[in-house]
């Protein structure tokens, strides 16, 4: 096949048509995109060998996303998570024993006894005192189930109510998809529920992105056009059906035995998806229409599913913070933590948790898409080409996504750059990027060189990370004095919050015990970086972790295990919201968590 | 407008598309078809004085179907049931109290506190205590209603579930349907479920009957056509659905506030409405799929109610004692009677109940169409022209629906032609028919010229009602041999039903305390004729009565009352289903009932 420059494994994979599994669109995150390369491979990369076993990389398989397609190699796609107990994902998830919703019970239906009783009264002996309540579709499947399959049949029952009548034993045919509806991202998971494996994953981009890239103006669309809804609610229907599309065709299961969804996204998606006008989120007091569980009929959401299947919406636990930060605490347990846990999962909005099993509080903060490097001169997102890592010392090194030249700064990369510019004193606490003749005489002449511009319109202050030309004749990637503004409000709003929260629990940094990050921006931020611009506490490396993509292994949960999805219940239930635009002392809070600390002891 | 000879009212109105009422399509059952008329008035007949008070007889009240239409008349049709109390309705049904199975609750809503409370959290706090399930679409129409009704709205509750959220108060708009399922006959009633009042009636022939008149032929068009269960299927959906249509359009209702549906019938209607294969009926041992009662959405049968309205199927007995018996018996509440009841519903089918409160013992028989009228030389449905009274003395007296010169003869005229025939010796017990030169030589001489035929093809021997000729030049109406071997044949099989459930419960005749008709054939049947044949037993008239439609009584009493609805279930487990063709005993006990009584005690 004919290969870009430059380009990546998985994107000329995806360039032609050919099946290779991503969750994360090529950022890195998932290890999904497992390839076995046969001709010349590249070293792996850090993010590799996080994803991969010595013995995977010893036989020549690497990440497509990481990778740089070259002429000649012959790959082939290894499915991604086939055959791994998904309890066992224990570095992201938690051990699961599967309690489904919906239970399979195969029974012998003794012959008809010739005196004319009505089948379901055959079936219903067979069953012995258990009451069934009874439904329509599988009440029209039992005659020519007991035709094809006189002797046995496997009944479906969810909470006592017949879902589906089957010929023959289908006991071990039980299937869910698992749903994270993100504004950006959707990503579903189809596992077997009779064992808890993942079968097959599919990504894609919330195609309601066309009609509005963030939540404001996405309920705008709602609130301008009639149909603004409507066409909302349709489009993400159809991305959710092609994923379970593809699922189904990729594993080659039959849907008719899947039986039940689960899906967790933020209060705005979930009420588009259910087709509840959320216009109430757009103006003060931001009010949702509904924060409980739900269960539903998929037909009825328009999924192709069959009528066997049901659809449970996590709860929510206030208007921004949404069943996608319940799915992350179901993962974390913080609500039964005897550890004090600090979760923070940043998007457009930071949703931040911070208690243990005594008391849970959660907040929202409007952090603004900095992270996400949107609003900064040379933002883009975490994808190839993007310098996602930077180090400075007497000069600046910088790590580019996919190699070759960089085009831009994804969030990670910019945090890393701040924080290496106040270490080196470049940037003052206060946020001020000091012009050369400003700067102190120890500072070392390469970084010294590195600032650039008067400061007038068309030439802005700025520090260089990438100087442009030389062979690949790359543009200049700088982090300008306004970036710098851009994260101080950003990193100021979420500090902010967590301040809220320790104020209101009454504890002090010292006694959080665990920070979890949670999300893909929490996944590849340089944990020491976030702690030294005061993101997150300054507390010692140790106590910081990343868990990946906490929301979707939530929901994951909760289609397992009615456990689970009850104590998703009892997670929203026991989240104490504090609602930060209710309190008079947020906005002083808030100018103080402007400065970046002067250094972490 | 134009009227034909002998035309009567209601078929001009029908003629010329005027909206008059009628449920019993012409039969002279429902007295529905009210009319006011100003100009000539004919004397009322007796089915006239059945239906109407002498006050409205006085000022001119009739029924269209027993009138004959004449020019000049000017006539207003008359609500039928309109403002009466359902309830009151004693004559045939029996009092209830409105329980429907939706509770309406209407609700001041607390102003949005500014603090972000999710619409439903703030009803749900106005709701105290309550625990409300919650479901998709009365949870889209929250945001609206609050919008258009911000301090009150109402809510639809169905067993705590969330059906309806509706601006402002509107509890008092509660409305249900009943239907009547019949082989032949579909009858729909609208009610107000807050007050159990009839608002309308409407009635069709069910469209399956151009598929098959009887039940044998609907069964054998499921398992010939691949798409047959379909085809029945829609066919009865499209009728309800318009019986719907006119309900809702006579009555000015807004269907959004029909919330409940029930629906009566036999086995087999009940299957193909549900779209349930009922081939395992059509052959031995005619075991059917499914007897228990069901609540499903209204739309998933395809009927135009929306999604809040639920159907609720009442239970069946046994394979051929269907829901349509339950509400019978929920109509006579015989299974708690201190009185032992002989219940009898005939149609193509026989169904009998005998028994009280101690133990109630059910059958049905093949009596065949007989008493419809079908297979009967000169046999017609009870419509216009049909003699259905004959009175046999020294001569014979007919008399014919809508009055003018005999078409043929119905059900009940050919009860009374063989019980009057009997009397007067022209039949002998064993159902022979009399040739003139052996009848006794006292009987009189107008009866004896009434003997005619050979006995041989083509000339039949047989017993003329109506003699032909005269001025209206109207054609011979009798009764063959043949005809009173097919009526012995049906009322043998209903009496041996008769026998077989005496002998079961171990009484005889005289410790039956009540016979009950149910049904048109029942109602219109002359209670003495129908003894005097052996139909019913040897009993004092007092202890015989008719109470017309009692199956869409039934179906009513369920929509009106979940106390009602839960009686019927305890009817259907209570009541013993006696199969007769599993006893040894019916042959012999169905060969001694063809005879006729020789005489009435």
């Amino acid at each position: 096949m004919d290969i870009a420059p430059g380009q990546t494994l998985l994107e000329a994979a995806h360039q032609h048509g050919l099946g290779v599994s991503s969750v994360c669109a090529g950022r890195g995150t998932c290890g999904k995109c497992r390839v076995l390369i046969h001709g010349q491979v590249d070293e792996p990369d850090a993010v590799e060998r996080l994803h991969l076993s010595q013995h995977d990389l010893d036989r020549g398989v690497r990440l497509a996303c990481r990778t740089q397609a070259r002429p000649g190699q012959v790959i082939r796609s290894l499915r991604a998570g086939g055959g791994r107990a998904r309890i066992l994902k224990g570095g992201k998830g938690r051990p699961v024993v599967p309690a489904p919703n919906v239970r399979k019970v195969c029974i012998a239906v003794p012959p008809d006894d010739q005196d004319g009783s009505a089948d379901w009264n055959r079936v219903a002996q067979a069953l012995g005192d258990e009451t069934v309540e009874l439904a329509l579709t599988p009440l029209r499947q039992l005659p020519s189930a007991l035709k094809d399959s006189p002797g046995e049949i496997t009944l479906a029952l969810r909470g006592g109510r017949l879902v589906s009548v089957e010929a023959g034993n289908t006991s071990l045919r039980q299937y869910g998809f698992a749903f994270d509806i993100g504004t950006t991202t959707v990503v579903g998971y189809l596992l077997d529920l009779t064992n808890g494996r993942e079968i097959a994953v599919a990504s894609g981009l919330n195609p309601q992105g066309a009609y509005g890239s963030d939540l404001v103006s996405r309920l705008s669309f709602v609130q301008e056009r009639a149909e603004g809804l409507s066409i909302l609610q349709q489009s993400i229907v159809v991305l959710m059906n092609r994923l379970i599309d593809e699922m189904v065709e990729e594993s080659g299961i039959d849907r008719s035995y899947v039986y039940e969804m689960t899906v967790a996204g933020n209060v705005v998606m979930h009420h588009l998806l259910l087709g509840i006008d959320p216009s109430g989120m757009a103006r003060a007091p931001y009010a949702p229409v509904i924060l409980d569980p739900l269960d539903l009929p998929a037909a009825e959401l328009g999924l192709h599913l069959g009528r066997q299947a049901q659809v449970h919406v996590l709860p929510n636990i206030a208007g921004f913070v949404g069943a996608d930060m319940v799915g992350t605490l179901l993962t974390t347990l913080t609500h039964q933590s005897t550890a004090i846990q600090l979760v923070i999962d940043l998007g457009t909005n930071g949703e931040i948790a911070l208690g243990s099993r005594d008391r849970l509080l959660v907040c929202s903060t409007a952090a603004g898409p900095a992270f996400e490097g949107a609003r900064i001169r040379h933002g883009m997102r975490a994808a190839g080409g993007a310098i996602d890592r930077v180090r400075i010392d007497k000069d600046v090194h910088c790590h580019v996504i996919d190699g070759g030249a960089p085009a831009g700064i994804c969030g990670s990369g910019l945090v890393d750059a701040i924080a290496g510019m106040l270490d080196s004193g470049v940037v003052t606490p206060s946020g001020r990027l000091l012009r050369a003749a400003q700067l102190k005489p120890d500072i070392a002449p390469r970084l010294r060189a590195r600032i650039r511009g008067s400061g007038q319109p068309g030439d802005d202050l700025r520090f260089v990370l990438s100087i442009p030309g030389g062979s690949h004749d790359h543009p200049e990637v700088a982090v300008t004095q306004q970036d710098i503004r851009e994260l101080q409000m950003a990193k100021g709003a979420v500090s902010a919050g967590i301040q809220v929260l320790k104020k209101e629990l009454g504890i002090e940094d010292e006694e959080i015990d665990q920070v979890i990050l949670a999300g893909a921006f929490g996944t590849f931020v340089s944990a020491e970086s976030a702690r030294r611009i005061g993101l997150i506490p300054p507390l010692p490396l140790d106590r910081i972790r990343a868990i990946g993509n906490a929301a979707g292994f939530g929901a994951q949960l909760a289609l397992l295990s009615t456990v689970e999805r009850g104590m998703a219940g009892l997670v929203a239930r026991q989240s104490e919201h504090v609602r930060l635009s209710g309190r008079t002392d947020f906005q002083s809070l808030f100018i103080e968590a402007l400065q970046f600390p002067s250094s972490i002891p």
